[in-house]
């Protein structure tokens, strides 16, 4: 640790959109973040093997050698992204004795527990704000501010790429792939869009909020994940028409019986509900706490200057903890309980089929959903819009499990001949 | 401070709704706070001048004597409210080296710079997250979260009764008074409601935001503050034409001249800002900063069990400093930035006139604003719904002072014939 009145070292780790302006607000903002911590802090060192250029870097401090880099600093900022290196570069800080300050989401997701313990052991902190919905403060609430309430469920639009591809279908009626071209030619969307849409980008931020939540080691293979290629401009439609969105949502839960559950899947919402009116590209997280009843947060998840601006927060909350030589919270993961398989978990689903114009076509329905114990909440059969002599049959069902909910769909698709196919399985929830 | 191993010790002060269900809820998850603290904590003391009966209320530690159970913990919890003896007994528990947890919005927003530095001077802790927005995590947010930012406005939906009554008001297109004695019969709002529909809760809470917001001293005399009562069912159907709503918002500010306002007043939101979908009594706080751009926290701004839920996420966080003997952040109010009189504090406005069916009302009307140097924005002639002759028209203006308004007011009034009144003069904002 510094001396009592030398600056405290910073160096950063990654010097890439978010590490720049992460550099720009210490730079240009050090006289007022001095005064906020008490003391002056120093950039001491920017790692990176591209070039960067930016008014407000220096360039005599860039280098290309991060392990080096991170030995000699108070506070090290790793935003380099993936597991490795930046697994070990973080370590080392710890082992070294600096805190951390890091937005890698999928390094948490994947060995979160074990950073944790290091920096819990060296007795030096762990900072993540920037890793879940960028900008928007929701690990800091969740480790301090909901730290007396028992947590019931989260559900977060955790990815803006999708909640934009999803809101604009569904402002615009258009199909999924004519939205993700538009937003990879805007740049909107990656080239390789697959860590977004297919909800692994969400997952890992699932994870995250998990342990924080439910004060149980949780990891990115506890997650369930299903991503947004199968939805439709008809399913959006279908949506709309029962006055609901569709989301996608990283959900985690405990349930009455204490059971742990963490996925991310598509889920029609109430238009009404808070998260229903979160558009284009912001994240929201919903928290339900037992005693606070119904919480959101809502804000950037991503982008240059938010993400920078819960970097460099973490950065001076742990600026303030050296110059009072105090440490923050620690995550402690005491929770042993379980993680339901995901074919366990429960839901409401809806269910979307194209059938043909005969009478029974129902009553046959009902009898699968009923074969396998599934109860039937709302049934609506839709007119047809093409001319191959089908309709569109809609059931809402109670709260099933996912295995029952493919059972019934694979059923309805073998033996009732009056069922052309299963469109859409979808799950639903009330609030 | 408490030996390595005695449990911690938490003193309450206050058995009213919100100090019952923190009793309730570090009674009854004791051993999961234990779990997550690293140490047990004891309910040493319930101060209370009225008897008190719950079953997670333990009548040996109940007792009159406020003072002397102050001084005998490691936490106190100050659940009093007001001003005197609150402070009284929160200095006392500072002076004798315990740290405070107070939801006593009253109290800091007349004397927090005082307490929060009594508590720097002494080494000790002061938090108070369920003093604004009740168990919405906002001060942590401020305090910690955002520190690395530049926050350029909050604009705070931070007084449930009042966000109640507008919401009755627009859904139902009834009058304030009708809504308000509803509100009363039904226990939403109090026999006395001044405080509420008046604006000075809100405005204790402002105070407290702007201290956070631009570490400067502000207190609630800094407040400018306007209720609600003049808002007639007519205004809302004027915003609902014009697509906008009307909330009560606590708005702090600092301007590119780094001047700081704070106040709260009636504002016509668009009806597709976040804010303007805060529904029925919940609160929400939306915060724009420089680098984080837009932020919303939204949740209950009151109730026991929520606003308790933050007390005891107060209480374990400063359970957790204790295990470890170290401190939180202290609360520098270093910044000397000027404080705007109301008078000179910007906005744009709507002015809603009654006017004669006369040629040249409009013109002479504009020439009125103009010799104000006040810029209209747009202008509407709206039917008349009486049949004295008159019909309507609503003004929007640029940007202007307070000052400028109130002057293009008197004379309106005054010196324009065709003019009959001015009905309302209301704030805009844009976004």
């Amino acid at each position: 640790m510094a001396n009592n009145d030398a600056p405290i070292r910073v160096a950063l780790l990654g010097a890439g959109t978010v590490g720049s302006q992460t550099a720009r607000l210490l730079v240009e903002q050090a006289d007022e973040l001095e005064a906020r911590v008490g003391r002056r802090m120093e950039l001491v060192g920017i790692a990176t093997l591209d070039p960067v250029e930016a008014p407000w870097i220096d360039q005599s401090i860039v280098t290309n050698d991060a392990a080096e880099l991170a030995t000699r600093a108070d506070i090290v900022i790793e935003l380099i992204g993936g597991i490795e290196p930046a697994r070990t570069f973080i370590l080392k800080a710890i082992d070294n004795g600096a805190s951390v300050v890091t937005a890698n989401k999928a390094l948490l997701a994947k060995c979160g527990p074990e950073i944790y313990a290091a920096a819990r052991e060296h007795g030096v902190d762990i900072y993540f704000e920037a890793a879940v919905g960028g900008a928007i403060p929701i690990v800091r609430p969740l480790r301090e501010s909901m730290v007396g309430d028992r947590i019931n469920r989260i559900m977060g639009i955790v990815n803006g790429t999708t909640n934009y591809i999803l809101d604009e279908m569904t402002t615009k009626g258009l199909d999924f792939d004519e939205v993700l071209k538009a937003a990879q030619d805007a740049g909107f969307a990656e080239a390789n869009p697959t860590a977004d849409i297919d909800g692994f980008d969400a997952a890992s931020k699932a994870a995250i909020m998990a342990c924080l939540a439910f004060h149980r080691d949780v990891r990115i293979d506890d997650v369930h994940v299903e991503g947004i290629r199968n939805i439709t401009a008809a399913d959006i439609a279908a949506a709309k028409a029962l006055h609901r969105v569709i989301k996608l949502l990283a959900v985690v839960k405990q349930n009455d019986k204490d059971e742990i559950s963490a996925g991310v899947y598509p889920v029609m919402l109430p238009e009404t509900h808070q998260l229903a009116k979160v558009g284009g590209s912001f994240n929201a997280v919903f928290v339900e706490g037992e005693a606070s009843d119904d919480l959101m947060f809502y804000g950037r998840g991503a982008g240059g200057a938010p993400t920078a601006s819960a970097v460099v927060g973490d950065v001076v909350t742990e600026a303030r903890h050296r110059v009072h030589s105090t440490v923050g919270p620690d995550i402690p993961l005491y929770s042993n309980a379980p993680i339901l398989d995901a074919a366990d978990d429960t839901s409401s689903y809806m269910l979307r089929m194209s059938v043909f114009d005969k009478p029974g076509v129902l009553a046959n329905a009902a009898l699968v959903f009923a074969k396998h114990g599934v109860s039937i909440k709302t049934v609506q059969q839709v007119e047809a819009e093409g001319d191959d002599g089908t309709h569109e049959l809609w059931v809402i069902t109670h709260a099933v499990s996912d295995r029952q909910i493919r059972e019934v769909v694979e059923d309805l698709e073998k033996s009732v001949n009056d069922i052309k196919s299963v469109l859409t399985v979808i799950r639903v929830f009330e609030g």
